[in-house]
């Protein structure tokens, strides 16, 4: 029990090794983890790495996996988790809605070191979605736990009181969460709460038997532009706080997801309220994604829109792949979307932490100062595809192809010695 | 003359044209012309399709084509503008340093119909840096503006001031603009002053007998993060904000360029104090990239730097790339480079013009809510794209394969219409 070891005064072994890998006072993580402001999500069954995610942690990142219905190939999605974790993903979700879902997330925890987190309500719809019941969800959280996942999604804040809002709304796409379109279509269906809310505090009996995390899910993230910053995912806000300080008074850690599609200029607000409305609680977000149009190239958008959430708070950042909007992501998508994510969350400590942060990219300016390719490379988020640039195209000179003798950085050193 | 109309009240044909794209009142686009807010660039004797470029615009693209000394291939830089065109660079600028200058730009300004800028240094400093004279330097502007270039960068606001600031200054790399480089290089061997800045009369001359617009390069521009929004920097933009003023008083057009390498939370303080120096000149910037460490993505970073510049003022993105820092870029890196800068475009614009720029995104938005994939293609920034990676996966059902029948935008309609 982490939370409670650090209210205690206790400082754990994975305290220990958070403080270390982020360069932090153990004693002053201790007090961000007894407070929630920072959570290191372990199953007391499993033996993932420790990763501190929160306040003062550097942005984390997590990308997902899964098969589909369309799509169920278990090794492909092995592959797809391991490619992401040599990429620097510091966490992999298992989204599998295809096939055997207990094999598979048996698959993906024994092939990872990095916490792994899933959906269970993903596995209690499987067979349908509104037939299922209050049982089989609490069943599905329960089995995913004792497999020994380290976080679960929940999407307790999907309540009649939201969907009362979301009614009253004008949104185009009304609701993209997956988990979340489950919960309302069977809170309609059945005409009752959903059972994640009403039954939350048997939710966090079954955490803390393992130390689980909670991931409040957004059901009501904006799935476009038009849709963002509304009434409908504000209440959400509001109910996600609530949860949050519910599950912390048990001792139970818990993360908070956040939009979605958000216009670049808008998604400082819902960070910030986010943040506030949620006492300071560690923020997960998918994207955000400021434009709604390019398909093909979301891991991008969300790597822009993930930059300033980082910049201005988020401290954990789910991936977006290329084929987003478009198809189940292929390994090389997971590769692309990884990197490209890990460049956002850096982008995003340099902004948060810069003294930190930047000792890598003050080394890459040195190698740079120098024209030292190797170091270039070895400094480089992506070596191998630096490499490949590099040497398709060479110089005759020690500089590279772009301006050859006419770099930049070697007139200016000639000029500056006065050599030239 | 375009300023010069603008200031004794005519609209011209460019105005009229220019202000029926971005839908604004072409009085209003005349005063901003007139106070040099917002410029067109285009040579009198050249009939580029009239651009706006600056305030209540919506944000513009520059894709960078030209041989390097290593790769000289004339019919590989046309490709690279035309695709770059076709992917909607709103200009072109040749930059190119190897093989026959004068035969490339004119077959660079044949092939396209947008505005083409160029750096005529490049040309003047073929043979020798230090030893051309400054009539070298001014025949060359002469040269390119006879050609029919619509704009050029002129990096007067390197001066023996700038120098003396960038000695006091402790960077990692010093000076990275090329134009910045030969013109220090050239001062410090002739010890004498810039020629464009002790001679900005006489070029400001040249340019208005051909309507020129002169883009005031930053010679001075971070090259990494550690050197970012400096003394060095920040004294140039003093000078270019005099300059740009001077400029006007002639009636000349301007556009003023900026960083660089700048940390996502700074880019802020550029772009406003850019623009407060400058009197709100049209601002253009190269990234700004917010991490060193990403080459082989510097199309990416740069992307994040531009979408967040352009939010907070800035009005032209110069596409950066995914070769930068590494080689000599190919078509393919040039229209990936440009689709790229497009979104960041787009996505600033969804940010400071939220109504008209969302247009698209709400088509998009509804495309989706009807599955309708045809349409959702045709509103993609790359078609080809999107429809390539949907039918490499196809689903079984209507929706895509990431989900199948498990899609949320289909379960949540039916769950509304009460039909599940």
């Amino acid at each position: 029990m982490i939370m409670e070891a650090a209210r205690k005064g206790q400082i754990t072994p994975e305290m220990e090794y958070v403080a270390k890998v982020e360069e932090i006072d153990p004693q002053r993580l201790r007090r961000l983890v007894a407070s929630g402001r920072v959570v290191i999500p372990k199953n007391i069954s499993r033996d993932a790495v420790p990763t501190g995610i929160g306040e003062s942690m550097s942005t984390k990142i997590n990308a997902n996996v899964g098969t589909s219905k369309d799509f169920i190939d278990m090794e492909e999605e092995v592959k797809k988790a391991l490619i992401a974790v040599q990429y620097g993903a510091d966490t992999i979700m298992d989204l599998s809605t295809g096939g055997d879902l207990d094999e598979i997330r048996k698959r993906i925890l024994k092939s990872v070191k990095v916490p792994v987190g899933s959906v269970p309500i993903y596995q209690a719809a499987q067979d349908s979605i509104v037939d299922m019941s209050s049982d089989d969800m609490f069943n599905a959280v329960r089995k995913h736990v004792e497999g020994g996942v380290d976080f679960v999604t929940i999407h307790a804040g999907v309540t009649l009181d939201a969907l009362e809002r979301l009614k009253r709304s004008n949104r185009i796409l009304n609701v993209v969460s997956r988990g979340g379109s489950f919960t309302i279509a069977w809170m309609i269906h059945n005409e009752k709460e959903n059972p994640f809310y009403e039954e939350y505090d048997y939710l966090l009996e079954i955490a803390k038997e393992h130390d689980l995390t909670i991931s409040l899910g957004d059901g009501m993230r904006s799935g476009c532009i038009a849709d963002a910053s509304d009434r409908s995912k504000f209440m959400e806000f509001v109910t996600l706080g609530e949860l949050a300080r519910e599950a912390r008074s048990k001792g139970v850690q818990t993360l908070v997801e956040g939009p979605g599609h958000v216009p670049l200029d808008e998604i400082d607000l819902n960070v910030r309220m986010m943040k506030r409305l949620t006492d300071g609680a560690p923020l997960y977000l998918l994207g955000p994604l400021p434009t709604d149009i390019a398909p093909g190239y979301d891991h991008i958008t969300g790597a822009i829109g993930g930059s300033v959430a980082g910049m201005h708070g988020a401290d954990f950042l789910c991936m977006t792949s290329p084929s987003e909007h478009l198809a189940l992501p292929t390994v090389e998508d997971i590769k692309e979307g990884t990197i490209v994510t890990k460049i956002a969350a850096h982008i995003a400590d340099l902004a948060k932490t810069r003294e930190r942060a930047k000792k890598r990219d003050d080394q890459m300016a040195i190698a740079r100062k120098n024209l030292d390719w190797k170091r270039q490379f070895e400094l480089s988020i992506d070596p191998e595809r630096a490499r490949r640039i590099k040497c398709s195209r060479k110089s005759k000179s020690d500089a590279c192809s772009m301006c050859g003798d006419l770099c930049a950085i070697k007139i200016i050193q000639n000029a500056l010695r006065r050599e030239i």
